[in-house]
């Protein structure tokens, strides 16, 4: 083979974790340790931190029905970092110090697991490594609940949490109407600066269980029109189920979970409850109904024993496809998402350059939003349904999922 | 058959919805169709309230299939209430009006399926009717996620609720600690005034992932106390999960989550979130460590997708087996259900007498409780988790749970 390169190989997770990203370090592991060109597989403890830490755990000492596992186990399992790099040009210190790691284990392959940012880091990396001279194929695996990733049809990791969303504001749909008399209920998701994962609560209209209003940071909030929505969904139906963004902001940017109004005098305390407390008081004050505000918090982003079989193996194809196409002289690319055609779902998987995806967000596009704001139309449901499909055979212990148990033994 | 009464039955739903509320439902109703003794089979709009205002549904004119489906939909179909019955020898205007529908439609059996409050109502219209000599057999079938009833080994809705805890907080144990820094999380738990749901939170540290700490409202709380013990954890463990039922209470009775202490001060606006952000921001204020407060709300009251198999079934049990009661002679029963000997878990269903039940709360026994009143012990481990034992192949339709249509016809 012309392209050959043998060495060891890093796997990093870095961002928040979600419920598949596990499934794509296996993917990684996996198709690495099965390949004759590498000759070790490290899994960086919390991502670039594990490597500039000289932290890396030798998966070649797990057990492999554990690693199997990890098909099964939410979070990150090699630990994640929220590490800013610096630009190399500016201050290659850190880079120096991950030449010098590579040199030691003799890393000829990098593989990165993460959403903007962390595309941005693999992207300096690969750029540095080229400069030096030292020959390493660097690739992007991409991750985020977010699903704002530049360049890529959609993310693992956003399809199982939008799949638990939609659940959960059906079965919140259910329980909210359960009395006659009406109850305003608001649930708030996560995606500060794009909607995928709030417009994602509209899948739960396919069975009638949808919220009544949603609004996404892409679209200016005002807390008098968003009275007046409840209001007249609260007076024609008895009910009011709204699914809300994190994120959403006032024409003028700032934050609505931040900010003071008028409206909300006395009630603006962004750190204790969150946004949905915030608005189900607001309405509590104005409209004097019962109100209930819930935030999914951390329970959308690792609900794994509702994730989606779609995203769990595209995930898991998403790592095998990185070191395949490493191992074939691939370098400075990202694993995309491209989907096949019309008719019936599928998905292709390509290489896209890491400057292409690095530190851009991609937003739920304006004709998506229906006019008046507080929906999405057909063509999002149409775009986000194929990706919850199928659920996993999950294994249990005594009821419990059974996560991966690895030894996590340091590699000298 | 000597006790063979023939007439038409009502089933109502009172109190809190569950994920398995609609199995009791469907186990009654289908039992009902199918016996020769009961001519038809009514569901109560909104429990007895339904009665009250002649809203009865025929559950003769619905599909089969769509009956069936019960078994999969959150919540409580026909609706429920909460609605406190006068005591009959103060005013029976309730009781004659109830005896005026039984009389219109015949109405030889009444299932009432709900948690204390109901089988308070369920004992009231039991004794009116023994009293007014019109033969109607009454009976009550348990429920309430809370685990609370009296003469029951424990309660339908309990073990799903406790199985969608313990998993949720599995992943949030998972989520929490994927960074190299700290954090301490405070996931709140329903159960005002016992703690079987927050102590199910337990049953994450069966596969290594439970809570550090577990507040009861059995025990008393103390702020000064929970700072320290959370303080203790984190510089032990470098992270701190907390499990805390929404009805701690100080010595002198206060709710934590509406009291404001001087440890508060500034805090204390129950109103804007609930207790977990008020403990995260005590604990802010007091460590300055990162912080994260979780409410479950009614995503645990309701998460069918994650029922446990056990529960599902017993609840249908419990409906099937208040009709076979009922039309072989009983009246004045509630379904209770009994370990059977030791070894394996094998339940048993008995019947006992509704005022044994009525208005009474069950607390999680104290010697359940660790010394410091920061856990449980192995007991309360080996009593719960059999009950989340098994998942259910749940019905979907595209990705989402396939609930039950029902027509609701009004009987005329």
């Amino acid at each position: 083979m012309e392209n050959a390169l043998k060495g060891s190989c890093i796997i990093g997770q870095s961002g928040g974790p979600t419920s598949v990203i596990n499934s794509s370090a296996y993917g990684v592991i996996r198709t690495a340790l099965d390949n004759e060109n590498i000759t070790r597989v490290f899994g960086a403890a919390h991502g670039i931190k594990g490597v500039l830490n000289d932290q890396l755990y030798d998966m070649g000492e797990e057990d492999a029905k554990e690693l199997e596992l990890l098909m099964n186990t939410p979070s990150s399992e090699l630990g994640s970092c929220r590490y800013k790099m610096a630009d190399p040009d500016s201050d290659d210190t850190d880079y120096q110090r991950i030449l010098e790691i590579f040199k030691k284990y003799n890393v000829r392959y990098f593989f990165y697991n993460g959403g903007n940012d962390s595309m941005d880091t693999c992207d300096k990396i690969s750029r540095f490594m080229d400069k030096s001279g030292w020959e390493c194929r660097v690739m992007g695996v991409p991750k985020t609940i977010d699903n704002d990733l530049y360049n890529t049809d959609h993310c693992p990791g956003f399809a199982s949490a939008a799949k638990y969303i939609a659940t959960s504001c059906a079965e919140i749909y259910k329980d909210a109407r359960v009395y006659d008399t009406g109850m305003v209920c608001i649930v708030e998701i996560m995606g500060r600066h794009a909607g995928w994962l709030t417009a994602a609560s509209a899948l739960a209209g396919t069975i009638g269980c949808g919220p009544d209003l949603i609004y996404l940071p892409e679209t200016d909030f005002d807390m008098d029109r968003f009275v007046a929505d409840v209001e007249r969904v609260y007076k024609e139906r008895g009910n009011c189920l709204v699914a809300v963004s994190e994120g959403v902001h006032y024409a003028d940017g700032r934050f609505v979970s931040e900010a003071k109004t008028s409206a909300t005098d006395g009630f603006g305390h962004a750190q204790l409850g969150g946004l949905a407390s915030l608005l189900a008081a607001v309405i509590k004050d104005r409209l004097n109904v019962k109100v209930r505000g819930i935030e999914l918090s951390l329970l959308q982003r690792c609900a794994a024993h509702a994730a989606s079989a779609v995203d769990v193996n595209e995930a898991f194809m998403a790592g095998k496809i990185a070191v395949e196409s490493a191992v074939a002289g691939e370098t400075g690319k990202m694993v995309a998402f491209k989907r096949a055609g019309c008719g019936e779902y599928k998905c292709e998987y390509v290489l896209v350059p890491l400057t292409s995806v690095a530190n851009y967000e991609k937003k739920v596009p304006a004709e998506w939003i229906t006019p008046d704001g507080t929906g999405v139309t057909q063509d999002f449901i149409d775009y986000a349904l194929p990706l919850i499909q199928g659920s996993v055979d999950r294994p249990t212990e005594n009821g419990m999922p059974r996560y991966a148990r690895l030894k996590k033994v340091l590699a000298k």
